[in-house]
């Protein structure tokens, strides 16, 4: 299999819900207006606590300095594992699922933190630019790599790099983190960026005004349904995460899934935020899924976890998870 | 001919060039999110100093305080003349000509200012609360004068205002303003209020994101094109203003005029921002079309006055307002 590193040097932020208001012109510009910035990656997820906004840096330059933004410090590149006709994973199951075993378990061995971000399209796996030699090194064993250069992919190797291969030397502490799962059915939903004028004031209203109906929402994540919407344009390509009754509000016949109607429920990892320093998390959840094929998107925010798994799966997962919580030394 | 007195009661203000971006969040919700704000009356006008919004109370709620809002203190009522099948006048001119001798030449020898707002569907004639009894006794002779609540028109007669007739006692100072006559045409449209999600993002982008282009504009109005652009939403019905170039940027077939592709030139009233005490301006300029019969939209701002005229008529409108200038007795 091949792993692309992509042309995109990205950041991290996150928008406090107060804030929003004062990021309104440019996140609209960045999701409507493609003539007007030259944006490749952006990616907006509404959780109850937070906007995570993660963009390349022609997006960030678009966001004003303000109190109510975030930023980790770090410059994150996007890998993407590009099956070649050839694949090695004899699994059916898509997401981080088919990329657990290859990626996400080395990458964590390695202790190198990821931030994940599935669309319906791929799985980008964020790591961080001051990782990528031990990146390289870690997973040149398995994968042909290539890095993005203006379009076009040329084959690396781990001695591209300057700094040469420093294994990340943290102690490897396993904190196997409170899984919650909320009662909402989501989609992974695509839509031909075309048209994507169609259904803007509705996923205007969805992003920018409906957080004050559901203030409530918060208050008991376990039993109830939570706020969560997340929305990418990602070189030419739209993905949007919503749930039932967020779908409910948009015309009908303009967005698809991959399979009719699929549902997905959602395991939301971490009971205080999770940082971006800790390693482990997205193996944690993903190698049992990997060992009963199970599917799973993953979402990272700036502050939780989330995987998607469908719906028919949840009570396998939850029980997976819980098992594994009480036997931590399986991770 | 009845003159109806609607249940608004507005704010006349201005967003400084600057401050868009702040408060894009509400104009947004306000223009195109009907569902969620109680907002009747929502007018916004682009020219090159600055936004004039004119809205009701309801409206003016969600702006928020800020340094780049300038508010005029009092509250406005807008007038609305409603032809009964009996017309007074025999002209087969639109706009504020219709009005020019009824309503505005008497209010302007009573010394009241007026704030004009045409639009596709009507010419509002805005007027301070404070003048309504003035108001009243100037114009209940020629119309029956009815006063809109809750939906309903109650018949009103100036012994229903508790403070009595007090002419407004100003001396009638005549200045007459220089004109400016720029030479883009515009177009006054309309819109089924049910398509305007198909022109959202058109519609965004050219309010909320054209300005930096057009900035060289404003250096030489005279001999060049001029920023305006104006949308309103009241009581249902949307009109809009634009120029033939921002016209270009809209789907076909969407928006429409009231005859095929009529165009308009325009006339900007005012050197210096003219304020809001000075009475007689739209008299100045709508008796001589009155007495030419030529049509005329009006479209008051923060800082100057606009009206526009059939671009066949516009030589001699400004012929007509130079003699006058010459000449200011005539007015």
């Amino acid at each position: 299999m091949d792993l692309h590193i992509l042309d995109h040097r990205l950041k991290v932020t996150s928008i406090c819900k107060d804030g929003l208001v004062v990021f309104t012109h440019p996140l609209i510009k960045l999701i409507f207006l493609r003539n007007r910035t030259r944006c490749k990656f952006f990616s907006l997820t509404e959780t109850p606590e937070n906007y995570t906004v993660v963009l390349d840096e022609e997006g960030f330059k678009e966001l004003p300095p303000s109190e109510h933004l975030l930023v980790e410090d770090s410059t994150w590149l996007p890998l993407n594992v590009v099956s070649n006709g050839h694949a090695s994973s004899s699994s059916q199951a898509v997401g981080v699922t088919k990329i657990a075993k290859s990626v996400i378990a080395p990458l964590a061995e390695q202790h190198v933190s990821v931030f994940m971000l599935s669309t319906y399209q791929t799985d980008f796996i964020l790591v961080r630019e001051k990782d990528l030699s031990v990146v390289i090194r870690t997973l040149e064993e398995e994968f042909n790599i290539y890095r993005e250069v203006g379009g076009e992919c040329v084959p690396f190797r781990s001695q591209d790099i300057r700094n040469g291969f420093q294994k990340n030397g943290k102690e490897a502490k396993i904190t196997v983190h409170p899984v919650l799962s909320p009662l909402n059915k989501f989609l992974v939903m695509s839509l031909d960026p075309d048209t994507l004028p169609a259904i803007a004031t509705t996923l205007i209203d969805v992003l920018f005004y409906s957080s004050s109906q559901k203030d409530g929402s918060h208050s008991n994540q376990d039993l109830d349904c939570i706020k969560f919407f997340s929305f990418s344009l990602i070189d030419g390509y739209i993905s949007i995460v919503m749930d039932t009754e967020a779908q409910r509000q948009f015309p009908a016949n303009l967005l698809f899934t991959s399979s009719s109607q699929e549902l997905w429920r959602m395991v939301r990892i971490g009971g205080q935020p999770l940082g971006f320093d800790e390693c482990g998390i997205v193996a944690q959840i993903s190698q049992p899924l990997a060992d009963s094929d199970i599917s799973a998107y993953y979402i990272s925010t700036f502050s939780f976890d989330h995987a998607l798994v469908p719906e028919e799966d949840i009570d396998s997962v939850i029980s997976l998870l819980q098992q594994q919580r009480h036997d931590p030394s399986q991770v």
